[in-house]
């Protein structure tokens, strides 16, 4: 493959269905931009949990990074078929059930959100299918509150791991050392921060699969130059009435998560 | 409403299914963590297009703080009720139809994308349908290269506008004056940078609906407190051979979108 036919491959993947060609895939590496960047063996599958209660920014944030990054497979893995709905109502149709996701993956990625997520604390269907798939991933990721499921199903036991800042303090009880970084990695763990956290998230990951120029190329294609208006984006820079506000919005869910990872960890405890 | 029960709403609809009671959305303004912050008279009407090949994040970033701010109904709109599917191929249910959308929006949103976008660009339909809801919308606003499509509709004549750095240029063929802020407010018209804008643009419309510190609890909610891993998210931040070889990838597009607009601009020219 010439680096015209390349350049309009990435294009395809960038702004239309991505056409991923084998051959390109096969590749171990390609030249683009005058630099060599590294390609796998064959293309990675990349398996992202959906559920009713997902944040849809949670899953959206990498998945269109994932999306874009050429040779992988990005699978939306649900129980069934039927259309999920997020949190803010948002219905997203499945691409995989847990029966036809591929048995091996290389990444397997949680999102977060809220009473749904709590609920899949103690799935045991759930819980199984990221156990089971959890064994031979390369990466076992997630973004948000999704650190909580892995942690329910005993996936982050000694591993550093973190969470939405409103029920990080929660992870401890799940067996994981809590990190308050915006993403962490320890070992084949990787678990990022609050709902947009997510991008940060997607983006290393990326340089993880591709090198770092290839994810600087998809940091500019998603032109993320971030300029939060306020400043507000952690419980410390937040002013502290919004900050106490806001905790004491998430109060129940937070009550909530605490009792489910009291009751999931006697699974493995 | 005492501060309880509406703390219980808000996380409700931050955390499930948004429960919005019109006796909340009728108050003109309600306490929250000491503060009183501006409801409408009733729940704003925010109306999203959305279509085949549109940029899933530009979509969703917006969305998941709309989905927060109690008291808006957040419609997502397309020609059908189909599935509409991203640009890498995320499946997304309209909850509404051209047909049945509110004939009067508050705000009308249009995200961008990439050989879809350019499209509807050319599509009488849409541009019918965006025309029609512009006379009555509070707000005529876009994500990314969305803003080509009300370029194209004739609605940016006249006003400062941005859109995605790959595509801006096209602009002022449309008639507007193009200016590279993140999200550019022109009067009616807010239009935002590429992709990950539509989150600082969501923010802005938040605290233009509910007020400052309204946002600042949802810029925490939504933990945005971005760490851009390599600081290339702009033509001008990126290393040069990244910027190049990124712009190379856009140029079928750019070429693509410029002949779309020079059509569509005999439709009002």
């Amino acid at each position: 493959m010439n680096r015209r036919e390349f350049t309009r491959n990435l294009c395809g993947a960038a702004f239309g269905v991505a056409i991923v060609q084998a051959s390109v895939a096969q590749q171990k590496s390609h030249e683009m931009g005058g630099m060599r960047h590294p390609m796998p063996d064959k293309p990675e599958e990349i398996a992202m949990l959906i559920y009713p209660g997902m944040t849809a920014l949670d899953l959206i944030g990498p998945q269109q990074v994932f999306g874009y990054v050429m040779g992988a497979n990005v699978h939306l893995v649900a129980k069934t078929k039927d259309i999920v709905v997020s949190d803010t109502g948002v219905g997203v149709l499945p691409s995989r059930t847990f029966a036809d996701c591929p048995s091996v993956v290389d990444i397997l990625v949680v999102p977060g959100g809220g009473k749904g997520t709590i609920t899949l604390m103690n799935d045991d269907q759930t819980l199984d299918f990221l156990s089971e798939h959890a064994k031979s991933a390369r990466f076992v990721t997630s973004v948000c509150s999704g650190s909580l499921v892995l942690g329910a199903a005993g996936l982050l036991r000694g591993y550093k791991a973190t969470s939405h800042w409103a029920v990080r303090d929660i992870l401890p009880l799940l067996g994981a050392e809590l990190v308050t970084n915006r993403v962490v990695q320890d070992r084949t763990r990787i678990t990022s921060g609050g709902i947009t956290a997510g991008i940060d998230f997607g983006l290393r990951i990326a340089a993880l699969l591709r090198g770092d120029d290839y994810a600087r190329a998809l940091e500019l294609t998603l032109e993320y130059d971030p300029q939060p208006p306020f400043g507000s984006g952690t419980p410390e820079k937040a002013p502290a009435n919004i900050e106490k506000m806001t905790r004491s919005m998430y109060e129940p869910l937070h009550v909530a998560a605490r009792e489910a990872a009291l009751v999931a960890r006697k699974r493995w405890a």
